[in-house]
């Protein structure tokens, strides 16, 4: 069986897929596959997702130049869930965001509310133009 | 806004959740949340999900004894996924998968196949009485 069948799409023919930064091993963000993001992904040895407003695949670092390089796929026991290990390319510390910052998870709930706690280490408009 | 609120919670109330080990940085498993399991999550300061297969809350370590302490929710820069950091307890190294692994991501992709990589720590037949 084809390695791509073996896996649990959902019903619109998605699962998440975490990405994870090499090393520091910090989770960087959560998106989205399709089949052909998963097997663009493996082809190419860099992130593809599928972005879910754009409907359709989604080259992380076409706009920004900020590659994943991919050295890792790994599935979950319920073969449902990718987890991707990464190096986060284009910038040191490497910027995985939209909003500029490291990580995607630059929000922590604290007494009923959540803090920003993550600095913006490149101003976003200079990275989209 | 409550902070609950705040979230952007899909079309059937719920949103992933990863479960991130304190210390080793490891990505145990991710498991869906709603509101309610979100909650119980901060107020008891265990992870407590939803599951979409039994339709109810689901504490994690209700059977197994393997409950996750909370040290941290995070939140990310669209709303609409969970990390927790977690301490995985009943077994050193902490046990997350159902299978009896340390983490649910045990399998590698490689050259067109999905490669078991990480050892059963615990007879599954032992943990679940």
């Amino acid at each position: 069986m084809n390695w791509l069948d073996e896996l649990k799409w959902d019903s619109q023919g998605l699962m998440p897929a975490i990405a994870q930064e090499q090393g520091s091993n910090d989770v960087l963000m959560l998106a989205w596959m399709n089949r052909e993001a998963l097997q663009k992904t493996a082809e190419l040895g860099r992130a593809v997702y599928f972005s879910r407003s754009r409907n359709k695949l989604w080259f992380k670092g076409e706009e920004s130049g900020h590659v994943q390089i991919v050295h890792e796929i790994r599935i979950d026991c319920d073969q449902d869930v990718i987890l991707l290990k990464v190096t986060q390319t284009g910038h040191t510390p490497g910027i995985a965001c939209h909003t500029g910052r490291h990580s995607c998870f630059y929000r922590v709930y604290e007494n009923g509310e959540w803090k920003v706690t993550d600095p913006v280490l490149k101003d976003p408009q200079t990275i989209y133009k």
